[in-house]
């Protein structure tokens, strides 16, 4: 650890006497925004920056308006005094740096006023009377949210230190600061040491007292656990949350929520001890989980794999705070691409610096690629696969969740898929059921239906065995047994992933190839493979949610139901309505759709081990849904019964749909022919496109069998 | 008529050889663009005029890539032929304009070569082989394509007249231009004289003929009616087809389609006869049309009322081209900001002012109010009636449909109404049951389900008899029966519209007050109030479809099926699934549903003769749909038994849902109770929102009956 920071802080304020006071300038804050921060922001004006600088001041006035309100802790979540505390807390942090920006005394003393009060109640406070069993707090039900009021409420304490005298000090430190610091480090290990991102809010909070205050202590246990062994703490935390890839296990809606703690606490430890190299720490695990976070997107808003709520993307707070800070560390000026689509920067030297970017017109595309990023610590439990063509905005993207189950807010649908084209989500992923915050929602809570819908194999792009869910809907052993990223490789041609999952289901094992081929002519498109091997003969439905309007199909035996009855009574079918079915082809059954102003044609078929006639259903939700939680979305359902089978298919976006222009162009699928060509070691499908080309995926299986481990796509040049 | 056209071109010519040619100058165009456009287009450049400028250049040089394609007629509507005769009148309009713009004489070449062609081939025709049985073609299966094509023509020859040899001007002339509009003037008097819009592109295309090649005989023909009378022809049609305040009967869709050759036409009666001051007829009647059109309008696209698709809107190629003009007649500079949303401009001096507007950020906002269209030519049959709190792209517009049936594109729905509010459609219209152009869809015509659905009355917010459409869903019984537009008003405190139709079913009288109230410290909320008087006892059905996702009800003795069965055989209902249903209290019965990231609340009650409990279904579409035409859309249904009746309720737009930043406010409707006293002479609806006031409507009675024939809202201010 380098010179304390309050004795940095007192030479400073001696300098600062001494002086001749020309301009404002108060001793730097040296947490998470430090003297460079503070220098470029007051340098700062226009732009997101100003948008920004603007917007806070608004915070701090309204603030300093509404006075020291401190009330005594009653209110579980979204009461009173919950968000009391919560308001409090961001107001401390805004009116602290107005103060650094401005030097208005009017800001710090708000700040301290607020302090004292909080520093006169917390130690009359026992634990909170709506108390979390697990977790509980004084301030807050639950300990998590008195860590994150920590983190704020020790930067607003950095922000006007200097102003306090020593006997507010004394009693801020001794009769606030360190009495929740102790709370959530040694009055609570099973959450401090625990490697899990609750835990990263009660280190981050610890450390920065340490820092802030200049007790080594805390820093020390911040860093490597309460026993300062380095079995847990922040290092441990860094090395186990992440995959080497930095990717989180949960998927993106929970790893931009976990993200602050990290970033903030690592920008703390780097202002303090910058020979520590926190941001190269294991190969820069933490740039590497900020830009996985931004790559795991579409159009703004992130892939909704696992508990997700559809509307979250990169515009979230914790996303412009984290990316200010990469800037600050890399100066990758491609992060201008996504600060310019969240049309806001954090008040940071990294903010100023991206605003200053985009104010200036030098804005280069961030470099979403094709792309493996791994799941686990190790890089072991499956991984994640995303293959793009073209940008992130408009083009093309296949994702394929060949992961781990990702703990409690996993989904049971591993080897299932998601297409984003034209900035839509074209085949799509339900997410969570939740409406978040809606009181009349189940006070905002998870919905029952996320149980029996958005968890459900069903409920998502996966093949569901005899109508039941992966593992059996068991979250013990779905965590235990991830999927397998067989291969992957990405081309001018094409690019392929293979994914298998031999545990999902008693005796069958499930390998799924999917590729996004590039022809110089025509649109991207997708082939999707999905091979089934099994000794006995079971119900395979293969479900395809689709978002847009069906133009046609060419189903024959097709019945069109005036009565809509439910598929099932469990897993998921129980919320499914039959609208109408058909016979499937063994190939070349076609749905064309349209989706904003594009085409798009499903063309597909099977093969199967005895001469089986395969059915496709059409559904829509809606079914044992009193409360109208589920949103009204409609697929189909391939279904076969066999030992094993093939389930192969392509997704082709094409032509246009011009309604002000009034015309329309390539409404019909380019595909003229489907087959596919069963060998023991060497299968095909053959993708027939006419003028467009001809396009094959050769799938190599081992003699010793398990489905396809390497794959690849040729244009048949002999056309 | 002033000097003839070709005399000014030939002075124009000597002039020119006179003039020392620094820069090229053609001899200008005499019809809808003349000198002052060309002269206006050479010195632009930039902004959205730059882009089409670019445009034309673009089409044009593709003509010219593509040669002179002039196939002999062979197909209908969409076959090739049919889209290649189109295409060459739109090429040659671009290329005529390009020479104007650069002199570039290979522009004019290719003009004069496609010309001769059609001249060579024109008179060798006969009625073309696919023709419609009413009003035939010959390059064309409907002399309707012919006229488009001779008025884009016509003005294509006057672009590149001064180039043509006198040899190959007497062939276009004699063997084209003169044989087109003879076949489209003599050679069909039944359209040629109609008052209809199709009637309208014969007249200009024969009137510009007239023009260009100064045949004063086809400009009489066209002004006055083949027989020159004044009993058809263009002042007959400015007469007719539209009502006093600008409306055409078919309603918006329609409107913009059939404006196009009005505007054209005027203008090029207006470059050559500007004492007829043709722009000032009949109290300026096209620029009234031209801002009709404008103002049936939510956010860029049209009020979908009768068959209408609804991505059409004021973005479409005729409104920029009658805006341009507009500009050109009026200098309204409100109306740059219409062409802001296009983020278009037509070539003319029109596009290049408004352009220059935009450019120079000098935008005004256009004068969006609440207003009554009158419908009919006299204005006497009935009204649209529109009412706005806000502007037009993000405010609240109430639109109450008590118009005429509008002709064969009516629907049957008097009496409906539509709500728009944050930038959305709340509220909704089906629109058309069709997918223009979209091949697969029945070649894009209307499909089977527009008669089936989209026209019923049940498919709108109208109230349904006995399960039975309006007019038995009659054409001609309720063409001649139309809706009474009984008062409006407007004020700071409410907008407030009555309608009234007695026609519709026997012995039943229905009146509908409908109020857009503007409280001060809450969102404009809509008060609606539908009569009905029946000595009988009928079954009275108010459909009420709205756009969202349904947050909570509050109905008791509910009941959501698992199954969902067919509403009924006929009117629409065969398409209705039922999905649940419950109880309708006799008051303060709610439904609140989120739309965007705003919350809206149903506030709902009735009053009847005797106590008869009433219900209220949930539906959605998609029974009876084998070919999936409908959009799976939603709605709840209110239903009644009863002799006379009044259905009451408020629509309330309230709070908001951020995703992003993840909170929620307001989430709750601000109505406690809503509270109905009826009288012999004075009904009272009763609205109260506690600390945000109470607003009272009050309706008038005559002791004569048939419901409230005045209106008011006031505040109650002894709160």
């Amino acid at each position: 650890m380098k010179i304390s920071h309050l004795v940095v802080k007192t030479i400073a304020a001696v300098c600062l006497l001494l002086a001749s006071v020309s301009a404002f300038s108060s001793a730097a804050p040296s947490l998470v925004l430090s003297e460079k921060d503070i220098t470029a922001l007051q340098g700062a004006g226009g732009g997101l920056l100003g948008q920004s600088l603007a917007q806070n001041k608004r915070v701090a006035d309204m603030a300093l308006g509404e006075g020291i309100i401190v009330p005594w802790p009653e209110d579980a979540g979204g009461g009173y005094t919950h968000e009391q505390h919560k308001r409090n807390y961001k107001a401390m942090y805004a009116a602290g740096l107005q103060y650094q920006l401005s030097g208005d005394k009017a800001y710090s003393d708000y700040v301290v006023e607020m302090l004292i009060a909080y520093a006169e109640m917390y130690p009359k406070l026992g634990l909170h009377p709506e108390k979390k069993e697990q977790t509980p707090g004084k301030l807050f039900w639950q300990s998590l949210n008195e860590a994150v009021w920590l983190v704020y409420t020790v930067q607003a304490y950095d922000f006007i230190a200097e102003t306090l005298s020593e006997g507010q000090n004394q009693s801020i430190l001794n009769d606030l600061l360190y009495p929740v610091a102790d709370y959530l480090s040694i009055g609570q290990p099973q959450t401090f040491d625990k490697i899990h991102n609750h835990g990263t809010w009660a280190v981050a909070a610890v450390g920065m007292v340490g820092y802030a205050t200049n007790r080594e202590d805390y820093v020390a246990q911040a860093l490597t656990g309460l026993n300062r062994s380095g079995e847990s703490g922040f290092y441990q935390q860094l090395d186990k949350l992440f995959s080497p890839d930095g990717y989180y296990t949960e998927g993106p809606y929970y790893q931009r929520y976990a993200l602050l703690p990290f970033v903030w606490f690592a920008k703390a430890i780097d202002t303090n001890e910058p020979d520590e190299n926190i941001f190269g720490y294991r190969d820069g695990i933490l740039l590497k989980a900020i830009r996985t976070t931004i790559e795991l997107s579409y159009n703004g808003l992130f892939i909704p794999i696992n508990d997700a709520i559809k509307d979250k993307g990169i515009k979230t707070e914790e996303l412009v705070q984290a990316l200010a800070i990469a800037y600050d560390i890399t100066s990758d000026r491609s992060l201008s691409d996504v600060a310019r689509q969240q049309e806001r920067v954090s008040l940071s030297a990294g903010g100023v610096a991206l605003s200053n970017i985009i104010a200036r017109d030098q804005v280069i595309p961030y470099p979403y690629q094709s792309k493996v990023y791994s799941d686990g610590a190790d890089g072991d439990q499956g991984g994640l696969a995303l293959m793009r063509s073209g940008d992130n905005e408009t083009g093309s993207l296949v994702v394929a969740k060949n992961t781990s189950q990702g703990m409690g807010h996993g989904h049971f649908d591993r080897l299932g898929w998601q297409f984003y084209d034209n900035g839509q989500e074209v085949v799509t992923d339900y997410g969570a059921a939740r409406y978040l915050n809606v009181e009349a929602k189940y006070g905002g809570h998870y919905l029952r239906e996320n149980d029996t819908w958005a968890k459900q194999t069903v409920a998502h792009n996966a093949v569901v065995v005899d109508q039941a869910s992966q593992f059996g809907a068991d979250l013990m052993l779905a965590n235990a047994r991830p999927a397998e990223q067989v291969a992957f490789e990405s081309s001018k041609v094409a690019d392929i992933s293979i994914g298998r999952l031999n545990t999902a289901y008693q005796g069958v094992m499930l390998t799924r190839v999917l590729a996004l081929v590039k022809p110089e002519l025509a649109n991207p498109f997708v082939i999707d493979v999905v091979t089934i091997e099994s000794d006995k003969v079971h119900q395979y439905d293969l479900p395809f949610h689709f978002s847009g309007q069906i133009i046609d199909h060419n189903l024959t035996h097709y019945k069109a139901f005036d009565t809509w009855k439910v598929m099932g009574e469990s897993s998921g079918y129980q919320h499914m309505l039959l609208r109408s079915e058909g016979k499937s082809a063994v190939s070349n059954n076609r749905l064309t759709w349209l989706l904003d102003d594009r085409f798009y044609s499903y063309t597909f078929g099977h093969s199967v081990q005895a001469e089986v006639s395969g059915k496709t259903l059409f559904f829509q939700l809606g079914a044992n849904d009193p409360d109208h939680n589920l949103r009204r979305e409609q697929g189909l359902l391939r279904r076969l019964k066999s030992t094993n089978a093939v389930f192969y298919s392509v997704v082709e976006p094409h032509g246009e749909y011009n309604g002000t222009h009034e015309y329309v162009r390539d409404s019909s699928s380019k595909v003229k022919n489907l087959e596919f060509q069963a060998s023991k070691l060497n299968s095909k499908l053959i993708v027939d496109m006419g003028e467009f080309g001809k396009y094959i995926l050769i799938m190599t299986t081992k003699s010793s069998g398990s489905g396809p481990y390497q794959a690849t796509v040729v244009r048949d040049i002999n056309e």
